[in-house]
């Protein structure tokens, strides 16, 4: 339903008017896509993490890997969100008025992560409302996707942020 | 609607009749909640992971998150789910026809996770299907949940895993 929403939504790619230590409710506007930048994940990032979380063979044996249908280690789909995650709160969330989420939902990761991959990230704000019940605060919704180097769609999720509203706004 | 069915299931406390090296499709039965242990996690590590990934103050600054309303640090959702999903690829996954998931949905964290908690991890499985498309294999929706030792829900989410059907059945 909500990506329903954001196709009959006008797309915009924007840049926001202030800082991450400026930023407000205010400044997240429905329709407008944020372009974050890029990350990078080494191979022996892509071990290590999975050894420590998701110790499947595909993610820790590159060996195993090479010889099964995936061709060669490919991260945690894990990773991969938490990678996202850093450069979302380094360029897209608020750094004074963020909050916790409460939740994410429908997480996809339709290609996988590998190697020296270059994943480009953006957010579309999907929606962007007052709280009915504690009006300092919205909350934000917003689409988050990777793509790599090939333009292949490597992840994407649907977040709600809550960020407090500008003071005396 | 999957929720809605899970309700409508007859949930049973369940323990698998094979161990992960020796699993498969046939092995998760709709209906079966299996408890897979508890976590835990030390404010070192929840610190560790936020500034890798998730670096907003209330994971990363004990003063200013003690200052705030969380009252002290608290996990990364992030890292509340990489250590859920390395206790259920390490008791819940099959080790021999596991295969990478397409996703998952709902993931919620209604309660925060605090240095010290240990957390009690089980999954229902709300439904098995074998694929239509891939008749060597099938796809098992399941809930997993975490909660903590007061009985609060920390983290659930709905996953989905593909597994390999035992050869020959």
């Amino acid at each position: 339903m909500l990506i329903g929403r954001a196709h009959a939504l006008t797309s915009v790619l924007a840049h926001f008017a202030t800082a991450p230590d400026d930023r407000y409710f205010e400044d997240y506007v429905s329709g407008h896509v944020y372009e974050l930048g890029t990350i990078t994940v080494s191979e022996a990032e892509i071990i290590d993490f999975a050894r420590q979380f998701d110790p499947q063979y595909f993610h820790v044996d590159p060996e195993k890997a090479r010889a099964s249908r995936f061709g060669g280690v490919i991260a945690s789909g894990w990773h991969t969100a938490s990678l996202v995650m850093k450069i979302y709160v380094d360029r897209y969330l608020s750094h004074v008025a963020g909050m916790a989420s409460p939740g994410v939902d429908e997480i996809r990761w339709p290609n996988p992560v590998r190697p020296g991959d270059v994943l480009s990230v953006r957010v579309t704000v999907l929606e962007a409302r007052v709280s009915r019940t504690k009006p300092d605060r919205g909350i934000i919704r917003g689409k988050i996707e990777a793509f790599n180097q090939r333009g292949e769609l490597a992840m994407s999720m649907i977040g709600l942020s809550i960020i407090g509203r500008r003071p005396g706004a």
